[in-house]
């Protein structure tokens, strides 16, 4: 999936070029192309498909050369997860009614590769011999109000459990509990299933989205199904797959796993997975002077300087035709700052 | 004068391109040009002569078309106002012994042009009658401690006084007793005076500057004065005026004068005179989105767009290859920020 438009990370991550086409960590490689060799290790490369925003399409071929053409999905409308997920599980059932697929965010960052794969791989052995929606549990590492947990039930195979409760974002004593109990794990938005499974779920839980893809069940994996899809995908109500599915079904599972693992949904997020300098700073791409300035994260474009002094805790990002200074504290706050500048400036600076 | 870096005022004012080349407060007119036109007012223009540092040379032709190319004096080294004065005063009587000159820096706001004229043509009349070293004494607005000041005694002729003391820049209680007595005004840096006049002081109280150019007394005012100056303009000791010859002279008087002056010396200066929009912000040349933000003053390149969230009282400066992010209260610090910055990069970001 990489057809989001991460405005959480505004102004860094733009309309024209979102967060998972950005080499975030200055590792050469951007956040989708992370994703794309991390997957390259489980799945073949002819079985890879991208879901995207129409507009990405020229994005997705320059950074990934060696994705098959016919692999990209260009959704017409951005719709949320559940639409998304749905025509990809259409589309690949339709060229193979037996197939199990992984669906993973594009814009996370994965560390341990070798244990992801792992997981993986020991995911796909558990869908295929049952209907079961698996999600992947990320072991917590701190008490983190930035995201969804899963309280586990009974296990089912080995590090494989049934799922009690899916929660929303929980407050911090909340979250303390959560860390203390052991029987919560971070939702991270990655699944595992059988294409047959899905769609089943997704005519039961979600058939607003399947009434209007079965409409066009002999279209895909067609030359017809683009077309279908540009006609109807725009009337899919937006819903994510986890309040359409995954908290309705009574066949979901959890495999816990402990790869590194962060959804980078905010500035703070990327503060926390990045290395500090001397005074608890983060310096991304750039040459920094600071004086009396700690827990801040610079995020600036290559070769240019930042001098700053009595800053704490802030986020200061500069795309070169934006500045953002905000205090982390804030940083929920800049979705409605890009609403500011849209309402103000128009699309010149989205 | 006009061969100053500005180094307050980094990284706006540049080693290349220092503040009086900069249209600093968004007219369409740099500083120097705003001086040039107000001098024309009251010197025809085959008369103003205009001292700087030998890299500016092509700025000041770009910046005043105008001025006649053999009255651009380039400095081979700064050593600060008296010798560059000196130089001025030879060059000038030479070509004319019974001249009478206005000195003035270029990186200065001044407000009320008219009323400039006017002193100014009342300080010509003054000195062409006597031997008297002019300077102009700003009447004060406020108790400002970022200033040098003029002690006023007897008045000698209408406006014009003798001067009872020189003082260094005051703190904010002696400023505030400075500003209710009436007796202070601000030392502006403006003088006026006979050529003959200020040559006769330098001799008497500045003669390690006077002894070197006495050397090439002859030269002056013909096609040997450059290589000369080239020879030996470095050897003189580096000084201002000031110290050199108005605090030793006895024959200096003020004009006490009324018109609008800043001395644009630091980034405080320059938000004290900018107007404010409705946070009680300054937006130079840019456009500024604000949350929680009051007192900053923003300098950024025209067309950027600058999101602000929490700051208070500080100066954002955006030049393209530096930000500065600073204290208000910290920019005495910048000049040390500017040193730091060449250790850590070499020459790159002055």
């Amino acid at each position: 999936m990489c057809g989001g438009v991460g405005s959480r990370f505004w102004p860094y991550s733009r309309e024209d070029c979102p967060k998972q086409f950005i080499d975030f960590l200055g590792t050469g490689r951007s956040l989708l192309q992370m994703s794309y060799d991390r997957i390259l290790s489980v799945v073949p490369k002819e079985n890879i498909v991208v879901v995207t925003n129409g507009k990405y399409a020229s994005l997705i071929k320059e950074q990934l050369p060696d994705l098959l053409p016919h692999n990209i999905l260009l959704e017409p409308a951005r719709r949320n997860t559940a639409p998304c997920i749905a025509w990809a599980a259409y589309h690949i059932h339709a060229l193979d009614p037996e197939a199990s697929m992984i669906v993973t965010p594009s814009d996370h960052l994965i560390t341990g590769e070798a244990l992801f794969a792992e997981s993986v791989t020991k995911g796909f052995e558990f869908v295929e011999s049952r209907d079961a929606l698996l999600t992947l549990g990320i072991r917590p590492v701190r008490p983190e109000t930035g995201y969804g947990y899963i309280q586990i039930d009974k296990e089912v195979a080995p590090g494989i459990r049934s799922v009690k409760t899916f929660t929303e974002k929980p407050n911090l004593e909340l979250a303390k509990v959560f860390l203390e109990t052991g029987e919560f794990f971070w939702n991270a938005g990655i699944f595992i299933w059988r294409t047959k499974t899905i769609i089943e779920a997704l005519r039961k839980y979600d058939p607003d989205v399947t009434g209007i893809l079965d409409r066009g069940l002999d279209l895909f994996g067609t030359p017809e199904e683009t077309a279908f899809i540009d006609a109807n995908f725009a009337s899919c109500p937006a819903n994510s797959i986890d309040y359409a599915v995954m908290e309705k079904a009574d066949n979901v599972y959890v495999e816990t796993v402990s790869f590194g693992w962060n959804d980078l949904g905010t500035w703070s997020a990327l503060f926390d997975n990045s290395p500090k300098n001397k005074d608890g700073n983060v310096a991304q791409n750039c040459h920094v002077l600071t004086y009396d300035c700690t827990g801040n994260i610079f995020a600036i474009k290559p070769d240019k300087l930042v001098v700053a002094s009595g800053l704490k805790d802030y986020i200061i990002a500069d795309t070169g035709d934006v500045l953002l200074i905000c205090p982390k504290a804030q940083e929920q706050a800049i979705k409605l700052m890009v609403n500011d500048a849209r309402v103000a400036f128009g699309e010149k600076y989205l």
